[in-house]
């Protein structure tokens, strides 16, 4: 598997990708109508880098880096993944985080957060939890899950 | 005092307000050198409600209301509130959050949460405390104070 940086080429892979995911509404605070511009958007936007997961030509995962904070925050970075629904099972989002923390270091932040972590994800919190990262929030009910009502959201943290 | 949405109007004092404590940078994770432009928008961009508190003619604080999370999330606002230096101990900042909570409970949001309280800010984190907020969350060295080095940012949390 090869993580590089996204191109302008990968747009349609991008959104193959994150469209069913922000639709499905389970995994992420985002609104589920938003059109493919906003997901592009939102994924690409200024202030973030976008990475893509590929491997024989196809594009498995995606994520993006950003400072979690400016100002006196900045330090500390923030990251989104997605994993292709066809390929999940298959180590991708453990990769692309293992490629994250590494980018990360490269560029001098000190730790990693996870804002909103939804607790009902309990693969993507095992696998956070297996990289090093801590719970250091529990929000409570913060997030309307689409069939299991007012469900936790964790916060993660992992120093650099 | 006098507290209502703020108007084109108020422009002027929101600055005199916001600008300062900006620049200070012990309190909010903001860049310190942000344009008043930048900082004018920051405070009453799109998606963010702005209230001033107004006391025989003068504004003497302001704050913003919006839904802290997209999606699922929505049902959780955050505020952040600002009191012009020269006012502050006179209550200004509790007023202006006793009138955000009512403010929310009107609009329907189930939940206030702040997402980045400075620790050392203790008079905030004390007053937030008293208005029935919570620690939910503590962000180990999350900012970079300019004079204290890195401290805990604090999640604080009320349901409403």
């Amino acid at each position: 598997m090869h993580i590089r940086e996204a191109t302008a080429a990968d747009r349609t892979a991008i959104l193959e990708i994150i469209l069913p995911i922000i639709r499905d509404g389970t995994t992420y605070a985002l609104d589920r109508d938003m059109s493919e511009d906003e997901a592009l958007s939102y994924w690409t936007e200024s202030g973030k880098e976008t990475f893509v997961a590929e491997e024989e030509g196809q594009i498995l995962g995606t994520y993006f880096l950003r400072a979690n904070q400016a100002g006196g925050g900045r330090h500390v970075c923030n990251c989104g993944y997605m994993t292709r629904t066809s390929a999940t099972g298959r180590g991708v989002a453990r990769a692309m985080c293992e490629h994250s923390l590494r980018h990360a270091v490269s560029k001098g932040y000190r730790a990693m957060q996870f804002n909103f972590v939804i607790s009902t994800n309990e693969r993507a919190v095992r696998l956070w939890q297996s990289l090093g990262f801590e719970i250091v929030g529990r929000l409570p009910e913060a997030f309307e899950h689409p069939t299991q009502g007012y469900v936790d959201a964790l916060v993660m943290h992992r120093r650099l």
